[in-house]
């Protein structure tokens, strides 16, 4: 917002006010519309380089008739999740879910209390079940996502977000969610730009809950996913969750689902990790210029610090390129007011 | 529309025309806007059993307070392409594309000249090249669609829609779309439905022209794919069109389509022929409620007749469940007016 426009905007406002009282009700509304966009859209922003690079891209590609305007059906800005717009420590939250929905469907499983890494986990040994690397972790994923309906998972992924709590904040996981994120999704939607999720996570275990905490409908979420099969049962038509991978929505990936899923080249792109830096460079290369974000975890007091070295989210040659190519980098400890929305 | 609420809308236009004069500007784009949600909103539809049952579920379900009311954000409503919103006789479009193209690409590839189905095409022996069936077609389209990036596809499929003539109308391809389906698009959106594309067809060869088409944004178009691969290209990020089936969204890959796209179960489902047959009783397993449309092409003097015996858009358990659980069946030469826009 520049000054010329809010004073247009306030004159816009005391004028219709008083041109006419039968409409009052009416006016009042467009009064408070008018006053929502002269506030600050980002106060959980601290001032500095990274909101003022947001506010200036986003008002040149909305300025009609400047040269970097981008008509409205190509403002696609695509977000990571994990590590992006909620927390992804101590462990991805996923996992803490696929963890917890396998204890709680062991008595089903006898077999598990031989069978690794379930018998570690049952037993509470979480370095057991790292050991167990990969594959282990894909055991207990297809374990505890697949085998169902995909009405019936999705059942279960909403049970456990009302329920389950962080081990640190003791909140439920979509309650850490980052307050400045959400506050830059609506900013970003009240310009026109349609949001959209692309993240390595699992598209079935984000659309239950991601409409509802994001605003971003089912069909703007994009993840990983697993092989889905149409069958009858008994003449009622459901889809099964196979164990077996569909697609990886990581790193090569997340161009792939982009062009899948959304058809066109996002203008704005948002990630934390190396597994975004192929979104990012793709985002980069739109002919009609793009915005490429990183959020940096600073904060460790607040939220938890780690990058170049870290397992979860590394963040290592995306830093590199970032620096290189004058990205916008968000410094989580300097430049956001609030983390969570429980902090305000 | 019923007579009551026809009534309050004119008397609020007319209160509303009246209350105020120094808005008269915004009144009359309001004044506008109700005329047109009084006029018909399917006008090349003829009274008729499909056009009632059409209008009639769309007002139970977005009637507030009424037991079949459904929130906006469920309203999903998706549509078959070939022989749904277009003809595709007397071969599907994306084929006639397909021969287009390689006939347009034998220049650089000699040794089609030896090599069948691309000799008896270049020979333009149409006979030979069905012989060759369907794994002569996939050459074919493997061809002409893969091996070069998104961006260039996308250019050849720009290029052939401005240019191509259909052999019967000698219209552009993208304006043999049906004048009723364009309505019932523009209908079901005006009352809060997204509107869905769910096609056999090619996702990249849609995607170009059908958003100008049928005002169906890219992230809403569904279809079959090949793979794609992301690469770098001297540090330009492009994707690859490889020569590998990636999707098939044809008879049980619909159901999946839709749920690796959208995410949600349709309330509204149109198709013309057993290719959507899944996608139909999918939608019609919607707790919620839903409306299933046939397109019957019974018009052989507008536009094709056909339906069981046809080895294109073959309608045959399709129309068998229609008539059985009281599907909507449009007869096109009985209930549309008009078939083409150019027919107006």
């Amino acid at each position: 917002m520049n000054s010329v426009k809010n004073y247009f905007l306030s004159l816009l406002v005391v004028l219709t006010f008083f041109s006419c009282k039968e409409q009052q009700n009416d006016l009042s509304e467009t009064a408070a519309e008018v006053a929502e966009v002269i506030t600050d859209p980002l106060p959980s922003w601290n001032e500095g380089p990274s909101k003022s690079a947001i506010v200036a891209f986003v008002e040149k590609v909305t300025t009609q008739g400047s040269p970097s305007f981008v008509p409205e059906e190509d403002r696609i800005a695509t977000f990571d999740n994990d590590g992006t717009l909620w927390s992804e420590q101590p462990m991805y939250f996923q996992l803490a879910f696929a963890i917890d929905r396998v204890k709680a469907m062991a008595a089903d499983h006898p077999e598990w209390s031989d069978e690794q890494p379930f018998k570690a986990l049952l037993e509470g040994d979480m370095e057991a079940v790292m050991e167990a690397g990969e594959a282990g972790l894909i055991k207990l994923v297809m374990a505890s996502h697949t085998g169902m309906t995909g009405d019936e998972f999705e059942t279960s992924v909403l049970d456990w977000i009302k329920t389950a709590k962080h081990p640190k904040t003791n909140q439920p996981y979509s309650s850490m969610v980052y307050q400045p994120m959400l506050e830059l999704l609506d900013y970003l939607r009240d310009n026109g730009f349609a949001t959209f999720i692309v993240s390595g996570g699992g598209i079935d275990f984000m659309r239950p809950w991601a409409e509802g905490v994001y605003g971003i409908p089912s069909h703007q979420i994009v993840g990983s996913s697993v092989k889905t099969k149409f069958d009858y049962n008994n003449g009622n038509p459901v889809l099964r969750k196979l164990p077996e991978i569909n697609f990886v929505d990581d790193k090569e990936g997340k161009p792939v689902g982009i062009d899948q899923h959304i058809g066109k080249k996002p203008i704005f792109a948002a990630g934390n990790s190396d597994g975004d830096l192929q979104m990012l460079q793709y985002t980069a290369s739109n002919p009609q210029g793009a915005f490429m974000l990183y959020v940096h975890h600073t904060d460790s007091e607040r939220e938890w610090a780690y990058d170049r070295d870290s397992h979860i989210g590394r963040l290592d040659k995306g830093l590199d390129q970032a620096m290189a190519d004058g990205w916008t980098v968000v410094d989580m400890a300097k430049e956001w007011k609030y983390i969570y929305p429980f902090d305000l």
